[in-house]
């Protein structure tokens, strides 16, 4: 069996940039092994106070909107600004981790070669926290680590757009023109949540289109209810094709962060996900121990069947289910 | 002591239509005594196989958008159909129930006193389920009682808009013209849960400015995402003072049920709800279960200061939650 990691060595190793040791800290956080657990869990309250120094973007869209080119495209940008980047990338529909599946290598040729950019694919397996938990520990190592951008893209489609966006500083939308067909893959309310949208494949004949639905986006986020900050989401347009857009999405992206740390929302907002996410895994670790125990997880099973086609009540079927336990007191 | 209402009674007098032993059997669901609630889950129960015939409908705004008004226009335009409607009226502000403080009796005039009425103000407070459970198993009676409409109205501002779409099979949004301040009380997010926009005080000067807004929601609500169902939010106007508009806006509806039961999603929502309400419900049972015990309340808040300011992560967190719990399995 292999020896566990030392804790003090990974440590030292990330405070001083080491990406073989980070990468290593990486894979132990996303063991399922509990001696693991343990030793992740103490690595990341050592590190708690080098973490926090970098910009978080989600960036969401559907299949074939070009999240990869734009990213290669927007990271390479960065790197020129002399930040230095990681590149997260979840995808639930997958167990499979250690980015075969993903080819990252080919996604983006020149970050993944490039020294200033770590690129990782997130393991979203069926473990404590959802799918987002190991990827929010995952930033706060590539933080220790000197990254002062964290990209956090998500690579299937599913729940993880919600997720991705309680462990981002900044939302970011990639769309294509022409409402309709193109959005089926969005679901409702993930508009709502973004602080920018991109316009992508602006370029050739697609030009005019771009633009138009850049106004009519504009338009529909002015209706929009305003961000609880007072940040008004933009809307830009890009091509990877012709490199046009990315210095705009850049600059939006800065005037939102500059925006957020003034009026104090910037750290309120980390604050409140620190708070979403212990609770969120409190939750689910209560649920884990009540479904262990014996016969509790066919009884909510049953009372699920039930529940659902309206022949219990929920509140019947929850004292169904608490009756199983003893020592429950009833409220 | 006022000894326990007979189930049997209550049942039989339901089904029959009678408001006051309706009324009592709201006022024993909204009771924290447990052996009334105890009582209550039986009754729900025995009703079940006659609830479901009718048609919900979630009605908010900010305070001033006329939600009362429009309620009461409405309420008498479906009475007039030979429609029999109850109205619950839901303010998470407030846990004084009775009507007392929301004065119901002059809000709805003519609704208040029409034998084909029900206005009952919905308990909010601190119970089982959050604020809108008991409105939840309120809902159910009512349909048992015969009512075929049933209006849930949140009357105070909070959270209750995003409980009340989860009881609702449609969610109708009441907005004034004018976007921009208007809106502040609106939170992001509520608009994309919305199955019609309605824009009040379209009279006077105000009609012309209203149509546009009526233009420009309707174009903002074709450029979000679609509806999982299929269905496109409708925009109207209404004004009470020239009664103008109820007929649009009882068609809309009618063509929203039309439309959600040819194509299975009418139940399918019910159903997705009811599930929901039981996960609900039974984490919130496990919560207040887990708070109770000695030490866990203090350690839960203490560790929740701690993450929210970052010197202790999430999962650390938890799991100096969970230590304290003898025979919790670590996972």
């Amino acid at each position: 069996m292999r020896p566990l990691p030392d804790i003090a060595q990974l440590k030292e190793g990330i405070l001083a940039g080491n990406i073989a040791l980070l990468s290593r800290a990486i894979t132990l956080i996303e063991s399922t092994n509990p001696a693991h657990q343990v030793l992740a869990g103490a690595l990341i309250d050592q590190l708690l106070p080098y973490t926090g120094n970098s910009l978080r973007i989600g960036i969401t869209g559907v299949p074939g909107v070009g999240k990869s080119t734009f990213i290669e495209s927007f990271g390479m940008h960065l790197i020129g600004k002399g930040k230095k980047l990681a590149v997260l990338a979840i995808d639930p529909s997958s167990n499979i981790s250690k980015g075969s599946i993903l080819g990252d290598k080919t996604r983006m040729e020149q970050l993944s070669v490039h020294p200033m950019a770590y690129i990782r694919p997130s393991a979203a397996s069926g473990s404590l926290g959802g799918v987002t938990y190991k990827t929010r520990e995952t930033t706060l190592l590539c933080e220790a680590a000197g990254f002062d951008t964290i990209i956090i893209e998500t690579v299937g489609v599913g729940q993880s757009e919600t997720e991705v966006s309680q462990i981002s500083d900044f939302f970011l939308l990639l769309m294509l023109a022409g409402a309709g067909d193109e959005l089926q893959g969005i679901k409702r309310g993930i508009m709502e949540m973004a602080d920018g949208l991109i316009i992508t494949k602006a370029d050739g004949d697609n030009i005019l289109k771009s633009k138009s639905a850049r106004s009519e986006y504009a338009r529909a986020l002015h209706f929009l209810p305003p961000n609880a900050s007072g940040w008004i989401p933009e809307v830009k347009i890009c091509s990877a094709y012709d490199r046009t857009g990315i210095i705009e999405v850049d600059a939006m992206i800065e005037k939102f962060h500059q925006h957020q740390q003034a009026n104090g929302y910037f750290l309120k907002k980390r604050n409140e996900q620190n708070l979403f996410a212990f609770r969120q895994l409190l939750n689910e670790a209560l649920f884990r121990q009540l479904l262990a125990q014996q016969g509790i997880k066919d009884q909510v099973k049953k009372m699920e069947t039930l529940v659902f086609n309206n022949q219990v009540s929920p509140y019947s079927a929850v004292r169904q289910v608490l009756d199983l336990l003893p020592g429950f007191h009833h409220s």
